[in-house]
């Protein structure tokens, strides 16, 4: 024994001295739903995972390879904040237009979306700070702005998206900081914002000198419809833009990205330099590599073709076999869609009886910044199998048939 | 043309409405610095980078393709926020001592040191908070907890790390939040604290219960001297310890870790996930499967033999070049040590000499929280090789010479 153990080392500071913020963070409700998701013999609709088999390991481990013989040590040592230049040119030129070109020097990489998100909240709340959101919005967004002590105001959404109408008088009564959207595809709702909602929206944004934070981690995941310029290429430097390669190569990566104008993107930097100095250089260059071989394209023709199946499998399954009174959306792209229970009947309940039916899926409750919903679902569509799908459907048909 | 084309894409929003913690951001001098000394010609010292080629990179390569064949899809998926649970047992292992074990639960995995400092900030610091440091300290903890609006008390140093007998009158004054420590081979001193002075702290701690930040990313780098025990493996839960693999490893990789009680870890867990979800999952399987192959104790011996040669060309260097008014540290382990100027020779005067006779180093000043030095200079010993030592120790001294 040494002399230093007269310390007692199980001793417990009697009252950590956490932070007001830190100890303002609410309890994750939606771990506590994938905790119970996660059980054996229950179908989870309920995560935000895409499809594990889907993944490109084997192009991955092809190039994982040339990153070492062609990067070596410049990819495993420290590198810039703003992150490779290689991975900026080519997301630079990706996200261009024939109207709008981008440089490099307009992309920051981040750590998944989820820092981008962070970083916005950063970069722009201020405690008491409104911030102007569709109802219902992407969970983790309100995760990451919570933290900076953010408030809400929220515009109601029907098959067209946000309605953009409702939301002037929002923004006079609340002037909020920042505009969040996740306008196609949408993240629980899978709805996709018009096309005259955008202009709509552009507009008021210009008019009020309000940025649009485009959170756009599924625009490349159309299964039908047509084709709607995204709000960054309608809006230029008014709009802040939010990209991932989660959905589209790998999650595990931790490879996202903002674009917006020079001023934002430094100052974008700036806050996340002291946050974690840079993104990993190695999954960085990994994703780099798999894109100059000329994987990503075909990979996500690849993934729409079984994620528009699983869409199918899943509507059919649900026209079929749920309640007329049950209504879902029928999304162009992404990885959700929505259910609306009928009047007077609650998702909590519903809830419960669906897991002791063996499916899980996420109450809409958690999609809300005042948490005033009890009449929705989110449901993952591309993560199951396709017999999954039937037998998860069959089984929550058989709760709202008793219920509706 | 398209219809929205009417928006003027390059239109900016007259004053972007930034937070105030993101505008009162200083500017990051040592960024200036790097950019100085990276032009050609230039002897660079000033870096904080390990030594590029000694990356283990043929290890790492082989153990990709282990990491892709041997957990497949699970190191490309969404994974726990707390970290991949290999890796969390290996550490539990690693940081145990026979009279403290600790379990996999008190490991939260982050992305690099930077971002457990980072979350160290966010779970403890109101504006206005103050932090007790050592003087100096480490510059990247500034940037982390300076976004929170941390105010500093400082404790000087001496050849046995700081005086901690004049840390008490600072903690009745200031009551600060949490004290912060690079105990061991600090960054930038290269000063290491003596078992006396470590358990006075200890002891300090425990009487004012004031959680001590061990902030250990050099502990495994000891090349001479005798081993004294981390101040976690002393002090138990009232120490929170951070650790990284990115000066045993490669920082490129950003993995790093803190190791704490349950109620901090389950913390330092809730205030992670609105930032990042988690670290990447790929290079937590790839640093797993390096340990678990055997390769990381190994690989330690190595670099320790190459930077103990070059620290002893340094300090030889010095001991022969430089006039006898300057002093400098002798680190037993680390990456940098610490010039001294004599009285009355400004560093920013001497930096500039220095830039123009081709050898860059770390004015002192950047590492005091305010800033209040202008005598001393941070080197680091590890990056350069031997003879890049050499000539820039004699460029150095050539300028000392006639300055001092």
């Amino acid at each position: 024994m040494n002399d230093y153990t007269t310390v007692n080392a199980n001793e417990v500071i009697t009252k950590w001295p956490f932070s007001e913020a830190a100890l303002g963070i609410k309890a994750n409700v939606i771990r506590e739903i994938l905790k119970i998701s996660s059980q054996p013999g229950i179908i989870n609709f309920a995560g935000g995972l895409p499809a594990s088999e889907l993944f490109p390991q084997t192009h991955l481990n092809e190039v994982s390879q040339v990153v070492f013989e062609k990067h070596g040590a410049k990819a495993l040592q420290y590198s810039l904040t703003q992150g490779i230049i290689e991975l900026r040119e080519v997301l630079a030129e990706r996200i261009s237009t024939p109207d709008n070109r981008y440089t490099p020097d307009i992309i920051q990489i981040t750590t998944g979306s989820q820092q981008a998100l962070d970083l916005i909240g950063r970069a722009f709340i201020n405690r008491g700070d409104y911030i102007l959101t569709e109802a219902p919005t992407y969970l983790g967004a309100l995760g990451a702005f919570n933290y900076y002590g953010a408030k809400y105001c929220t515009v109601p959404m029907d098959e067209e998206g946000m309605i953009v109408d409702l939301a002037e008088e929002q923004i006079n009564k609340y002037k909020p900081r920042f505009i969040y959207m996740v306008p196609t595809f949408q993240n629980p709702s899978g709805i996709t914002m018009s096309m005259k909602r955008r202009e709509a929206l552009v507009e008021l944004a210009r008019k009020y000198q309000i940025p649009i934070i485009d959170d756009n981690p599924y625009g490349e995941l159309r299964y039908s419809g047509e084709q709607v310029p995204s709000l960054k290429a309608m809006g230029g430097n008014a709009v802040i833009s939010l990209g991932t390669f989660s959905k589209i190569i790998s999650p595990g990566v931790r490879i996202g990205w903002v674009a917006a104008c020079p001023e934002v993107s430094a100052m974008i930097e700036k806050v996340k330099q002291g946050t974690d100095l840079h993104s990993a250089t190695f999954t960085q260059y990994l994703v780099y590599e798999y894109i100059n071989a000329g994987y990503l394209d075909p990979h996500i023709e690849l993934i729409k073709k079984a994620y528009r199946k699983r869409r199918d499998v899943m509507l059919n399954s649900m026209a079929n076999e749920f309640p007329e009174c049950v209504k879902f959306t029928r999304p162009e792209g992404g990885l959700f869609l929505w259910i609306t229970l009928p009047e007077g009947v609650s998702a909590a309940n519903v809830f419960d009886k669906a897991i002791e039916a063996g499916v899980a899926l996420v109450p809409g409750k958690t999609f809300y910044p005042h948490e005033d919903n009890d009449q929705n679902f989110r449901v993952n569509f591309c993560h199951p199998s396709e017999d999954n799908i039937k037998e998860g459907i069959k089984r929550l048909a058989s709760v709202l048939n008793k219920v509706c």
